[in-house]
């Protein structure tokens, strides 16, 4: 299955392929800002395409950067040939002399157990493994295998739950509170696989993925397709779009972040002075920001319209309530918010 | 074809249909808060169901508003039916006793004149027609009837092409620079028909609307269904981002707008002190707004980018071209932004 020889370093690849690295270089080091140089890194791998993309792409790079990889594999159990894949995967990190630490988990058990669907328990399971991994090894990341394919899934199938802006803009290339990084979430998937063909490494495909008894699958399968139909350039407008999703995100915490530390030292109280003077599209966001501090339940946006709306008539004693039996209060002063009870803040 | 008894107030109308009514009123006058008592409104109306309701609903609601209404009706000669359908609202018009404006054009030889397309050449002589028969008749507004189905088209086509937030959330349904008012933005299609079917006002259907030629219809006809099966509620979806993009469109309009007439106190110059004090979300689009202010030419997003690049790096003399023949140039001490020859601005 391996190719006789496996690149080690950018110098051992073709032009175009060695260029195809420093992109994803570049993408963690400018448009990131990640410091990594000298750090040590687990890479979330199973033997698709995309992960074995990653792997090889990180090895490559890992002596221009002095870096430490680890590759953490869950098995989840879900398919015959998972055995064989984890096999074949553990050949190739020997190949490339990178320790693997490999895990094995029973997704459908899980998924009854805890009566949630089966794509929703093999992502607890495999964030629950990979960050252990992360924390037994001591690295300072994780890297998952997202690219611009899932996260133009994810900007669609964030529209069609009705995701509000930036979130809309889909999941982060960096999540600083999990140390999690999505170094090739700006790289088409067919590049990917291009890669791979490049240097002779085969992978495994996913039959699951096909099925189009999950959401994530019709939309990769049926709407992508129709989109890109109509431009071809599609994935360039998502990732465009992401890069400003994630400016606005920074953006408004500039805005949000200090009024919601002062909200704490206040018990989750916001003044109506201080509400008055806000423009409405940073008042909603700071309404959002003080509900997701007080625990987690998703906020519905139609309900802080509400609240806001009765704030503004001065409907004092009016009370919201929210997911995760968090609640708000409108106040003569202000709107009082209160976390679930005997958890009145969760710091 | 009309029936014997049409509504002229909404006290005529089954509670259900006074209601829908009311809800339309409600968001003109609340969500949009226009002043509407005693004013003129031009309605844009087709014999198809959408402007068929917004003239009746419009009729419904002109005496609790004290409304002036005048009809204006284009006939596009795209269709042989349509010289019998614009004498069908005639007389829909002259029994509701609201005055009509016709005109005729011919949108198939404008197209091949201007070398442009047929959905363009539509919009353009429509709205050339609109606007001039709402100053004729000294009008204050000039209402279409865009409704909550169309909005999702326009959200998905914006997406499709890569438009950055705000403007990702679609059209506005208040455009003071056109004084157009689209009052049916947030009403489902299905909404409308069910209003008509109920006072037996029946309509003649565009066969065009289903003619896959059109990016709109493909969009209409296979995207958007296929969204609405992954989620029913998808036009909510849509409706309540368009609400969070208008709120941020002027959010962001407090922070640029005060800042784009400093700049075109000094010759559109924008010095560096400024934009270094800057958050990249209001940087980049201060640079847009400045060139939007110079004259037409949409600007890319990317090309935007790589100017602030180039600015950061100190790149002095670096020139950006923008479509329009507007230019951009590095200078040691800022940014220089200049329009098409001759005319360095706009006002």
């Amino acid at each position: 299955m391996l190719p006789p020889n496996l690149p080690a370093r950018i110098q051992d690849l073709p032009p175009v392929r060695a260029r195809f690295c420093l992109g994803v270089e570049r993408f963690l080091l400018h448009k990131l800002a990640l410091p990594l140089q000298g750090r040590h890194v687990v890479l979330a791998c199973s033997a698709g395409s995309d992960s074995l993309a990653l792997l090889l792409i990180m090895h490559c790079l890992a002596s221009r950067l002095n870096l430490a990889i680890t590759v953490a594999h869950l098995d989840h159990s879900l398919r015959p040939e998972s055995i064989r894949e984890s096999h074949e995967l553990a050949q190739l990190c020997s190949r490339l002399n990178r320790p693997v630490v490999s895990g094995c988990c029973n997704v459908g058990r899980y998924a009854r157990k805890s009566g949630i669907g089966l794509e929703e328990a093999g992502r607890v399971l495999r964030y629950r493994f990979l960050s252990g991994v992360r924390h037994k090894v001591g690295a300072d990341y994780l890297f998952t295998a997202h690219h611009a394919d899932d996260l133009a899934e994810d900007v669609l199938m964030r529209l069609i739950r009705g995701v509000g802006w930036p979130a809309l803009s889909g999941m982060a290339a960096w999540d600083p509170g999990r140390c999690l990084v999505r170094p090739l979430l700006h790289t088409p998937k067919n590049e990917l696989r291009d890669f791979l063909r490049a240097i002779d490494v085969s992978w495994s495909e996913d039959a699951g993925n096909t099925d189009p008894a999950f959401t994530r699958n019709r939309i990769r399968n049926t709407l992508i397709p129709l989109l890109t139909q109509e431009n071809p350039r599609f994935s360039e407008s998502i990732t465009r779009l992401h890069d400003q999703g994630t400016e606005d995100a920074s953006f408004f915490a500039t805005q949000i972040t200090p009024l919601l530390e002062q909200a704490r030292l206040e018990d989750h109280f916001l003044q109506s002075s201080l509400l008055s003077s806000l423009h409405t599209a940073l008042r909603l966001r700071l309404y959002k920001a003080v509900l997701d501090d007080l625990g987690a339940g998703q906020t519905l946006h139609d309900t802080l319209r509400r609240l806001d709306h009765a704030r503004q008539q001065g409907r004092t004693g009016t009370t919201f309530q929210f997911p995760g039996e968090k609640t708000a209060v409108v106040r003569a002063d202000g709107v009082h918010f209160c976390g679930p009870k005997g958890f009145p803040t969760k710091r």
